[in-house]
């Protein structure tokens, strides 16, 4: 979404529009593997996570929390949002620790001890440091990097940010955490765009996934959605990036 | 100063040790030519200023804003330093405007229009906004991007920055502004790195520049600190990045 400078200016345009409390997190991975192309550094993937080695954390660093934040924060202040951009380490907004090895299975159904590299999962978001920014009429714009807190970067997935930094404000805010991607919603069937499912209950979830129905990378980002609801995020919603301000999409929500 | 991991590691801990309210200003020039060149741009220098084309306005947001800034940030939380890295996007703390057409002084001796680029040339430093996030206990880590208010970040020199910024401090704080570069202070001979010249007047400077003693880059550097010293800085000091702590350096005050 973020790569495409028509599709950014829309998402901006709508973003600045949306009225009330807002924080943007954003990603980036194509246009890191496109520097990181032009540096000469290949991305290495399993099971369509990146592999981060010390060359592809300076890259993601620059990529994410330079090229990508700051566009954003400079159009969003051309667009009247006091947007202000965040790693995790900037005012110990998001501290991780970085990831162990871990079990995955391979393309070929063998197992295998993943080392993901300099990647961080989320120990704990900073609501309170977020809402005095938010107090002062602030926008934060999070890029997916977080720190240790020993002075490493850490590469982390934005959507898992977005999730925890909703989780962090729910005591403060009525939250709902709005995930974009480059599909209407949630898919009945993967071949028809237009197969939206518009709520989904945990029951139902349990359902679809026992059926096959959901599958693949969306089964994390339903895992994720409803873990927030479970932390106190009134509503999440999954729905394309041109659509962030309108109806339509698929709704997660306590029942 | 920021471009050697050793040197960097001993300038962050120094600067975690120094009492009071503070606010780094980094460079990170050197890295930028670097990356610049890995991606096979060439850097242009004219006069020792970078020429900022959309190419390279791309790297030093990459390098300043990514990889310089969320290294330093990293690297003072870990000291226990609330840091929060910032370009002059963010928060909208240094507006400026695209620098027009300058007429410079060529090596051969000719006057040439040059067209520096994407540069910006500083309107104004939110010292009030700075200051509440200095309430709060944060550290600002400034890097040398500002912005136009139409979405477009724009190079600045990293010495008009930290001057800027000292100068909107003025009203709030008594403001000291260290200068770190690679000499002890100001030299008295350019062939002695001893001959520091410990206290400059600005009868002095007028001295030391018609008899030849100042000349070439010092000259900008303390013009910058007497006009910060006339906007309210109380004192500026020129010193070695491995000694802004302790004594010695060139100190310029209004007397």
């Amino acid at each position: 979404m973020v790569e495409d400078a028509t599709s950014l200016n829309n998402l901006l345009t709508q973003f600045a529009e949306l009225p009330g409390i807002k924080v943007l997190v954003h990603g980036g991975g194509r246009s890191a593997t496109k520097i990181a192309a032009s540096l000469g550094i290949e991305s290495k993937m399993v099971g369509g996570r990146r592999i981060t080695d010390a060359q592809m954390l300076q890259v993601v660093t620059m990529v994410y929390a330079g090229l990508v934040n700051k566009n954003i924060v400079a159009g969003l202040q051309a667009r009247g949002v006091n947007a202000l951009g965040l790693t995790g380490a900037d005012m110990d907004v998001l501290r991780s620790h970085k990831r162990p090895l871990k079990k995955m299975v391979m393309d070929d159904g063998t197992e295998q001890m993943v080392d993901f590299g300099f990647v961080g999962d989320v120990d704990k978001a900073n609501g309170e440091m977020l809402c005095k920014l938010i107090a002062e009429g602030v926008v934060p714009v999070m890029t997916p990097l977080t720190h240790d807190g020993a002075g490493n970067l850490l590469n982390t997935n934005a959507d898992t940010i977005a999730s925890k930094v909703a989780c962090s404000l729910a005591p403060y805010f009525d939250v709902t955490l709005t995930y974009c991607f480059e599909k209407k919603g949630v898919l009945r069937n993967a071949d028809d765009d237009e197969s939206v499912i518009p709520v989904i209950t945990e029951q139902d979830f349990a359902d679809y996934r026992d059926s096959g129905i959901i599958s693949g990378g969306m089964l994390p980002k339903l895992e994720n959605a409803f873990e927030a609801i479970h932390l106190g995020v009134q509503k999440v919603v999954i729905t394309r990036s041109d659509s962030i301000n309108g109806e339509g999409g698929t709704i997660i929500k306590q029942f």
